[in-house]
């Protein structure tokens, strides 16, 4: 196995109700000012917010809010948290909603705490050193958001979906309650899973080395969001089937999976981010149209690791299934695997592989990603 | 799923030469004394003792060292290394071992900073509120104490084997290296074996609800172990697997597998503990005669999950290889299944039995795990 740092202090509280005691956490822990950060709205129709605030207020927990958050967060709006938070001294972040949320909470929390533009951290002008401390209550299973240091934001301006990461970024505590989730619609319902997997394997494809535990514990998160998401299509408010995905979308970008692997990289993330950036598709709509197109270009190149995946997931010996069985299953829960189907032309092809090919460039992946090869992978996500 | 709270802050540093950095480690969290606690030497003959030491001195981190835990650690021992701790104003633990000797660190941790006897906390008498910080660097994978709260103690006296648990004895930094571990002998790598799928297994087969995703992380980690142990017996040198084992032992008793299920108990460590608390054995030989004594017992109360074992590990539709087919591995590595083959007399059963039931009663279990109960048990486990 090969070396690696395994440390995630986030605190998960998982169960019914478990939001409730948010006021209790925070006093708990000496906070006295947050800023409630959330997204459209829809906390407010499920009655969360309200549950929030509540709970705020019997702990004497002062608040500031800003929500407007959306799918693909934006830069100018961490910008506006973080002049709250500097003006109002805010001491930690409470982020209300799905990963977009926690995401743009995590912006917030590290801009707060520097003088300068806080898009230095996403293009590697500086190195993150200090945060605030940061609290979530999802609404929505898929970035893992929740127990990571990642965070990934949309410069409107550059057209760049860029990402921070910081174990200072880790949330102190998510609370994660599955009936909290039960409104998420069957679009994002399918687009959340479509990430999740894509979490999963992405390392499972591309490294060098990967040991039989971490593999394991890969299929054991592919399988659980497979059947998770069927039964939940047919039935969202099974709180059981709720829970594993909610649980399996966590461990799968927790840092568990990738312990002891070697040279595993996110091609099919980078590649997306340049459709979501360009065209605002939902990240797991864009996930669905690359992945299987990345794959029909990859398979040959390391064939192993789709005999595997056919193998243990799909029980079948031909690892072309892997590519069939994963764009078929994609379509079946409703997320689209061609442009077209993601409302993108054909056309624009060239410029998601330049914009792609920045982010290549950024993560030292560009002498295999070149515009060239990108342009190639993407031209088979044409539709026929 | 049932609710929990998950929250494991032990950071993991695993690979090769990673026991190197333990000074700078304890340096940069501004540690300037500790009580360097090892077991019966073995330490020394591989060259360990002299490279933490180094490591120290080269840091300027002072130590006091207390030697001699064995296996199935006593509280004398513990008794002598609180007083260390006391007259030397000691400021964490570093132990560089195995389990026993992590174990035994906590327990010194814990009575570092109380006034009573330690054997309070374990009794129930008092709640641990806090311990003094604590570092490990280990030479066999078995107990996971590496990345948990809990540690197991005898008491000479009473012949007691109880355990105490509390987040705040979870290792601030646990350094992993597969290299260490390969000395270990055949004899207690199939020990460590049968006590890491215990871990993986116990709630597996007792809990009232498991669900799917923690059932799956079970098997990928008692997979792991029956797959590495086998090339280990073969390879003692095969870094791959002795990396896989130690990550997979980790794994087993992190909090990782029970997160989410409902009812699960440990009635196997339970019995196992008078075992080794009357005669001595090693805790995972104690496991291998108590686990199939126990199954055969069990099995008809709760079919499911024998069922389950033997579809997904076994590759068979009959329960019954459930028990048959891990009886038969664990002989095969040579741990022993019968109590002649561990050296205990049949005619011991009764006083077993009653020791037992003294955890039992601790555990809140004694209503169902009477004397008369793990008697039937334990017969189970005469020879034939």
């Amino acid at each position: 196995m090969e070396s690696f740092s395994y440390y995630n202090p986030t605190k998960i509280e998982f169960g019914i109700d478990k939001e409730k005691e948010i006021g209790k956490h925070l006093k708990k822990d000496g906070i006295k000012t947050v800023l409630l950060h959330y997204g459209m709205g829809s906390i407010k129709k499920i009655g969360l917010y309200d549950s929030v605030i509540n709970s705020l207020e019997q702990n004497g927990i002062n608040y500031y809010e800003l929500g407007g958050v959306v799918s693909n967060p934006l830069l100018s709006k961490v910008n506006e948290g973080i002049d709250i938070c500097k003006k109002q001294n805010i001491q930690a972040l409470l982020c209300v909603g799905g990963g977009s949320v926690a995401d743009s909470g995590k912006a917030i929390a590290t801009g707060a705490l520097y003088e300068a533009d806080v898009w230095d951290f996403f293009i590697g002008k500086a190195t993150i050193e200090k945060a605030l401390p940061l609290y979530t209550i999802m609404t929505l299973a898929a970035t893992a958001s929740e127990m990571n240091g990642n965070a990934v934001v949309t410069n409107e301006q550059t057209k760049q979906k860029y990402a921070i990461s910081s174990v200072l970024l880790n949330p102190v505590i998510s609370i994660i309650n599955p009936k909290l989730m039960a409104s998420v619609s069957e679009e994002y319902l399918a687009y959340s899973a479509v990430d999740v997997v894509a979490h999963a394997i992405e390392v499972y494809f591309t490294a060098s080395y990967h040991p039989n535990i971490s593999s394991r514990f890969v299929e054991s998160i592919v399988k659980t969001v497979m059947e998770t998401t069927d039964i939940l299509l047919k039935n969202p408010d099974d709180n059981n089937a709720r829970g594993e995905f909610a649980w399996a979308a966590i461990q799968a970008l927790n840092g568990l999976t990738p312990s002891g692997t070697k040279d595993g990289i996110f091609p099919n993330h980078m590649i997306e981010h340049s459709l979501s950036a360009l065209y605002n598709v939902p990240h797991g709509a864009g996930l669905s149209v690359v992945i299987p197109a990345w794959m029909k270009w990859y398979k040959d190149q390391n064939i192993e690791p789709f005999k595997r995946f056919a193998k243990e997931i799909l029980h079948s010996d031909d690892p072309q299934s892997t590519i069939d069985e994963l764009q078929r299953w994609f379509e079946k829960i409703g997320s689209p695997t061609t442009l077209e189907k993601a409302n993108i032309p054909n056309s624009a092809i060239p410029q998601l592989a330049e914009n792609a090919n920045g982010l290549a460039k950024l993560w030292g992946l560009d002498s295999t990603y070149t515009v060239e090869t990108i342009e190639t992978i993407l031209n088979n996500a044409k539709s026929i």
